[in-house]
């Protein structure tokens, strides 16, 4: 079952970029909880193409439909079903997309995985289009978390290949001015600076026919501690098997993440001191997460997003039918840079996680039932 | 199920560093497999303590007692279970324990999780010692693929806070001369110069009670094209989970991963030709997957180890019965580095989640049936 | 993940009674599959509401929207999703249904269970509605068992309280003839003349503003033998974890089942013979599965399913809020008996757990691959 | 995963009837659950073989050995592991055995599923041997069910081609004097006449060298109310699967079950009074399940075990290899009934699933934490 998630909070994926819809259903919602579709709406709206000139120029509402389990703006505790309908597609030649895969994407291995078989148009299933009805799944989950005081963001903390870097995210306590402006900027960065900079290095990728990647950092603030579980579901497993999810996620770490690799024990270790009647690390290299268990520090997380394959330039390809070798250019509208709506994505990815945990390991509490 | 991994090859670990014993149950394994207890035990070795100065001076044999699903040499089909009893456990001062925990281990946030009723007794469930039975289970993963003409490999890629670098392992082909090193040394490095040094830079850690870390490059060679899946099954998240289930493990990326992020697109992709008549990629910063799919090039990925929390300097801690601060000092016989030890499982941990992925996607053979 | 089902072929049901539409997303079909959407169309045709005197007058087309996964007639190999859109729903008093359980419905544990958030109009997600998506993906899995030459047919075996007996299916061997007379009755019988009084049966019990129940036979033939698993994925296990969850369902057995217990085990041991140089049971009392596994005799298993709970009669029932006594009268248009209307569902849950071991056993063979 | 049963509480079933041991490892049973072991004995005494005339003469302790998840009494919250070793094994012709397989018996298919390789030694892992690892699962769970009130009861309701009848358990409030009954004696019946009656019958099968079936009948007093999920993981679904895998069960139904199907609605349906401020059925058709969610009476299911397979009379069989008919006589210690001995299986099974439906839908209390 790989387009699905979850232990408790179960998330399936369906949908192909240019079936004619995309969605999800979601399993293992506690019934009673409220839903904000506006506020939905505007979480997905960061998400969606052809808002800026960085982006790219296709333009789709993703605006969901709700199928089932909400009812007067609350879970009903029934499997909740939405929908994304798939608008802006256009009709293609089928055989050449078949025949000649584009570099950096999932066309030739898909090719192989699926007999041929597989709706190669656009992508198919392998699109990032389908990161668009995890983000509804993971917008609710941010409202739920919200509702417990928990708060998740994420920027990006460097770009391009100079690399641009954006102030990092405090690792100790939210930081109300960082949040604030992360809140107010368009663009994800905290600082207008690095933001102005990583845009200009995306449009000069654009001008150049090319793309750039770049470090997307997430933290959750307000986590409790002792949520997460030994080995295989902690919560660096549970993050990161989704975060792979994404197309052009590349690696995953966790505070100081590959860089504690480079420290001594005495350096990376995060002592203990009794703060406020409770015991607390006095630093973070372990990014809140001990044993696969939140340590009650925030949560602080990293993922690599490879460059937009899709580039405009000539790339070296091979005509698989024919089985020739051949040059391909890529057609249509593209991100040069698919970093800034992946930003959200990452944050739908850590709430998931997140609410799925606290979920399983009872520390979700009941909403409150129903007044008659 | 946290201790647990596996679409259709399940693997179950129990045990804690305490009690009678640890061991695994697998489900999944096909009937008919040969397995070679004596060449299991060889590997089994090079994950056990007490083999060389760099390791703890522990000597625990890791001797796996057979209780079901293995006659006459060969899987019965029916769940496969093994267990390696604890001889080497001390007696000790268990209230201690769990008073003042340990900076950098999973501690403090498993008595939250569990009501102070963990065994905390050498980490308990969270200790390294239960990469052993995911050796024994991805030891036998490992003679499945070899018979299938797939070959793992790992190796220290990089150790220590200045950077000791080995070779890369090669990212088109198998190279006989490097795996031929690496098969001959016991530090498990490629060249001989980075193994000293790297032994040496260990040596000063634990004159200085201190410790290292370090990066694990791993690939795997001889894997078919198209095996993997879409989104949360693909090979990436298969690797990531299991491999975020060993302590001390904080980053994992495949292909050029980090480094990735600063590439530019044209960079990035790899380009396709034919070879010999099929289409492959010319170079290899996917690291084999795209899609979550193989792409007939090697697999590479690396995990990031962070230095062993355990270290004989006195740490800042709390007493957290007493609700005061407190220095610790942590007692017995440590790894100044768990790098080593840990090379073998990140081997395990490939095995595991490649012998899975071409089971699920129906591309691991059948056995012969048995000759009446 | 309660709505879900399958190891390998893993259906999700979504869907209230009255929300916008209720659906189905399965994932692990096999690419490649030809899937004939009027054929789809026929055997829904066979669940739906209101096609006789017999069934409720309600009247829902239950035609199906396919999202994804589908694409020039065959299955791409990403999630299949369709949706049938619930256009017949009334508005109503729903405070009412609230407040006062239907004996006999899941109205009142669902409240208990749902904190009263529970999308009570029509029984929400526990509605007899919701099988209709669990035949989209049965019949689907009819089809490619089909093209394997494996034919599932169920027919009511006994309905009402007088016992009315059709013709049991022959347990040894497909007969032509019971299956062409059951193909062409309408009412679901191999006998005209048992169809007859059933019938009858059912409209005296609708005069009488009551119900009846019955108990459906199914019959699997040209399964192969050797499929299946031991313990708690045999064959046995997997109809029987699906069937329950058709509403109305309270028994499962397998064989000659219940009756098997009043068997001394000579009369009950179904003898071996050679057939055709392959060894057969020469009887069938095991329903074809002996330790979850296939014998390569046809799989025959019954359920019961009990008088529909929605009756014209006056009901002792309770105001929950108003904590009083009270009687209730079910309005609306319900079936007198749901039995008929069942019998393509039981050949929807026999083919999907068939489907599935198949699949997880290796032994459906893959499609071929789409030619250039 | 066929071995494998459980959402939360995840037990693993491992082992064969002639490997060194047989065994279970539980997940997800919460930390600082008291497990008396000695209380746990006793329950797989009532299982074990060799107790009285009417049962094997085969002997064997199944003194379980803990091998983790357990310190000073109480669960840590880390997997629990426990061993039977298999001490009775006797030497045998296994190629006798795997050429002529047992009428009744998994011998056939299982060597058609695993190509020969199956480790045919007294049924190999599907031998009824293999419940006792399920009880040592299923006792702990029967006693934390016990510390929050929940009582769980079966017994032989018939058994033998006579029918000869225990009085039914009451199926609308624990009754003091059958449990007692029940308890004192060391057959299966509330009824003494019925004991002595069926075990007559039992003996006169062993004397006949033939066997017996029966029906088994299970209650859970004290089940809360509302607990349970709809579809597919109702309780009726997570009986029915698990009880499947007790070898030789060949049909489920639960409260009035098949015999619901030749009721009428009005006579099936359970009205609802309010008793004690409460909304409650006033009968309990139902066996205390609605939608799959308990409705506060007690729960009530059956399982029909058919005669044993092996008997010592000549049954016809053939000679796989050499393709040809033959005669068999099993030889060896066979009970000529296991109803009895199923008895506490099926209390196993039910305490399994309802444990899981407690854990799962959040109203299983977490034990208090241990006290510093």
């Amino acid at each position: 079952m790989s387009s699905r998630i979850g232990n408790i909070l179960s998330v399936s994926i369906f949908g192909e970029s240019h079936s004619d819809a995309i969605g999800c259903v979601i399993e293992g919602l506690p019934a009673g909880l409220p839903v904000d579709t506006e506020e939905l709406q505007r979480f997905l709206d960061r998400r969606a193409p052809g808002r800026s000139a960085t982006a790219t120029a296709r333009r789709e509402p993703d605006a969901p439909q709700f199928l089932s389990g909400l009812f007067e703006g609350h879970t009903t505790g029934a499997p909740f079903a939405a929908l994304i309908p798939n608008t802006n597609t256009r009709s293609q030649d089928y055989d050449a997309l078949r025949r000649i895969p584009r570099p950096g994407h999932a066309d030739l291995p898909a090719r192989l995985r699926y007999g041929n078989w597989h709706d190669v148009r656009g992508g198919g299933h392998f699109s990032g289009r389908l990161t668009a009805p995890l983000c509804i799944a993971g917008g609710i989950a941010l409202q739920a978390l919200a509702s417990l005081g928990i708060e998740i963001a994420a920027h990006i903390a460097n770009l391009g290949p100079t690399g641009i870097a954006d102030e990092p995210l405090d690792a100790m306590a939210p930081d109300r001015a960082q949040l604030a402006a992360l809140a107010a900027h368009d663009f994800p960065c905290i600082s207008t600076d690095a933001a102005v900079r990583m845009q200009d290095a995306i449009l000069a990728a654009k001008r150049d026919k090319d793309s750039v990647g770049g470090i997307i950092e997430c933290a959750a603030y307000g986590f409790p501690a002792g949520v997460g579980d030994p080995m295989f579901d902690g919560l660096e497993n549970r993050i990161a098997r989704i975060a792979f999810g994404i197309p052009a996620v590349k690696g995953v770490d966790f505070g100081a993440g590959f860089a504690a690799a480079y420290l001594t024990g005495s350096q990376n270790n995060d002592p203990y001191r009794m703060v406020d009647g409770t015991p607390r690390p006095v630093s973070n290299n372990a990014g809140g997460i001990l044993g696969g268990i939140s340590t009650g520090l925030p949560l602080i997380w990293q993922m690599a997003v490879k460059p937009t394959p899709s580039i405009g330039r000539e790339q070296p390809s091979v005509d698989i039918d024919a089985e020739t070798d051949t040059e391909l250019i890529v057609r249509g509208r593209h991100d040069p840079c698919i970093v800034p709506r992946a930003v959200p994505v990452a944050e739908a990815v850590c709430a998931l996680a997140l609410m799925d945990a606290l979920l399983e390991d009872g520390r979700f509490p009941a909403p409150a039932p129903r007044r008659a």
